[in-house]
């Protein structure tokens, strides 16, 4: 057990003592289960929604369990719902069937939209230009990129996160083969304006590419990936309460990439191995019922998002919200600083009663760094280390929200109280 | 519907006619539920074992459903749920819980062994050496590296599968950094002296690293990683009626691999990404059922098994074993050619009857083109292409595989009198 904690001992910016992590250790084994639990670090996992999981279970074990064949009837009532769930995926993305290529996750289709895009068209230049805050699948797939040759760029976004025009504009030349900006920021929630910026780009380069990450945006925006305007589009199963182990990259008819694993075809040209029946039929089932409800949806998330958003920045003292208010934030997305207080000890005390969210982004947190998406909106230090991320689902209620406004004033000040969870308090 | 079809008009050596594919489509359609199945295509896919999925079921909606990480409670659990699958994975298998890595699957997990190894390595050679027969997640992942200047060589076997050892010996030099050679082949069940082959591969270079698929291997042969000699094994989990969507590459200590997929990095330092809970615990239990219980179930399979092959042998004119037989053939493996009898037909007319099998290898099967693994082994055009390949999983019993005996000779010979698939009979 001890030996298991010491993977966490990443040293960064806050010392993880071995006393830190056994005191950890020893709360969250007597945690029990609250009273309430509301589970709001959509960012990094989710349950799947019991309605999504209905539409799986058939698929594991009676149904359509063979590989996508003609030969036999298992293939062939897998190929059925394969292609069924595709046309449907389709149809609600506003996609062509073809377009649409699984994965097994978000961070692959990522990694397949820009490695396996910038290696089939090298021959056409090696620039690359991404926003800064762009998700860490993409940083760091194209940091790989560097090393091999390409050179990158990263547009600035200003203190709410929007792309700055001017700037982008001025990284895009003749050689710029891809860019990639998501469509709303997977920690801040910033809604780029992505039309723009993807006319934008073909206006100075006919011939670039605009890679977005949409895993922020299906199910609680409103867009068609036919008008979107980009041409690699990275869509999430997880985020919409669909299964992990399950993601999409649709790519613009004729567009040329590369695969980045090799192997045994079926039906996705792009990503080999025996198709994830089962994960496809939920991710399908978790877009359409976040697509089909659309307005129901992106209401009732923006609504509880406002009564958290602004309730703790009303009833909290020295808080800061991170990134836009209103239509120009995702409409499940809340991001706040609190001032002298420890973002990761605050994390813990919350999870005592019954909220789990998450301090900064999951990608920085193993290290322990300020998130480099507040540092790039140009928060401090401390600001950056005393943030929280939660993003409500559509299975949450008012009555969630509202347990959660009565914990966190309490555990915030007992967290400043006490000076970070190692405290005595 | 007609669009669908289309894709798998690839054109090889027998053509896919439009008529033929009608004639598929309509005989599948009308195909019913046959009073009796018995699925063999475990080479291509499975359904989940129901005692597998049992065990999967709490951790979709219920438990451990976050990140793994310290910061809150279904964090805190998805943690001690994915170090408790991987200890005792590493347990039943002979490995040490560090060494083992969690991918998307086994296609996966061969490229990150083969790509990754050759990338974090190539200061000390661009050789590679592979045996003619692996499955083709190696096969197409060492063109990648021979595209990226990689020098490869493909090591010879002989009518039943087995590597030549005198002529691999003569492949390896002080260049070659990488051997791969599989445990149990996926296609015709040839046990490889494994043991041996690395003896022989690192007694020529003590700086080889040498990789092995034991996905047909574990749980239905008595191995241990840490006695193999091997330094990267793949672990399948649907190949032991666990989940799709998941695998594993155990690594040696101390070796360097690359990762070939960037991003946010949890528990596992070489895939990154939301690891993949419910289909961790599956594989796990999936594992665990089989190793906990090898004597039984080898025994059990191999009698199935040869059942099964014998049966046919003695009962079908024209017919060849492909591989080996007894102890050094996989347990669960049939292969057997059906001269005369176009293995595609007789695969939809066994459907008809209940009898879920593959013709040839998947990988090769959308381009109806005859398994390389069949030609390496000095099969002919019509042997290969009237090869049925079977496996046995521990869910059935003799009962499944006599109705399997009873209904493949009439299929054989209707296909025979028919002359195919396409013909008029």
């Amino acid at each position: 057990m001890h030996q298991r904690f010491s993977s966490f001992k990443y040293h960064g910016l806050i010392p993880l003592t071995e006393s830190y992590l056994e005191k950890v250790k020893a709360l969250l084994q007597a945690h029990g289960k609250p009273e309430k639990e509301v589970y709001l670090d959509l960012e990094n996992s989710a349950p799947i929604a019991p309605d999504v999981l209905e539409a799986m279970l058939p698929y594991f074990t009676d149904l359509a369990y063979g590989n996508p064949t003609l030969t036999h009837k298992p293939g062939w009532e897998a190929y059925e719902v394969l292609m069924s769930a595709r046309d449907e995926m389709a149809n609600l993305l506003g996609a062509k069937s073809y377009e649409i290529n699984f994965t097994p996750g978000e961070s692959e289709a990522n990694n397949l939209a820009l490695i396996g895009y910038a290696i089939a068209n090298k021959k056409r230049g090696k620039r690359i230009v991404v926003s800064e805050i762009e998700h860490l699948s993409i940083i760091n797939a194209i940091s790989l990129l560097e090393s091999a040759g390409f050179e990158v760029a990263k547009a600035p976004v200003d203190d709410q996160g929007f792309v700055k025009l001017g700037e982008l504009q001025n990284l895009i030349n003749r050689e710029t083969v891809l860019l990639s900006v998501g469509v709303v920021n997977h920690e801040i929630g910033t809604v780029q304006p992505i039309k723009e910026i993807c006319k934008l780009a073909k206006d100075l380069n006919p011939q670039i590419a605009v890679h977005t990450d949409a895993s922020d945006a299906v199910g609680k925006l409103s867009i068609s990936l036919e008008n979107l305007g980009a041409d690699l589009v990275t869509v999430s199963s997880y985020k919409l309460l669909g299964p992990r182990g399950i993601g999409a990259l649709c790519v613009r008819e004729g567009l040329e990439v590369s695969r980045i694993v090799e192997g045994q075809l079926g039906t996705q040209r792009l990503w080999p191995g025996v198709e994830n029946v089962p994960g496809v039929v939920g991710f399908a089932r978790a877009i359409e019922i976040y697509v089909a409800n659309l307005e129901t949806y992106s209401s009732s998330l923006r609504s509880m998002r406002d009564l958290l958003l602004e309730g703790i920045l009303n009833n909290v003292d020295e808080t800061l919200l991170n990134g836009p208010s209103g239509t120009l934030r995702g409409a499940d997305n809340v991001n706040i600083s609190f001032m002298g207080c420890e973002g990761e000890a605050l994390t813990v005390e919350l999870s005592l009663h019954g909220v789990y969210v998450s301090s900064g982004s999951a990608c920085t947190r193993r290290l322990l760094q300020p998130s480099y998406v507040l540092l790039a909106i140009g928060r401090g230090y401390e600001e950056a280390h005393g943030s929280i991320l939660m993003k409500v689902n559509r299975l949450q209620t008012r009555e969630d929200i509202e347990h959660v406004l009565d914990v966190v004033p309490k555990a915030v000040s007992r967290i400043r109280r006490i000076g970070g969870f190692g405290g005595d308090g």
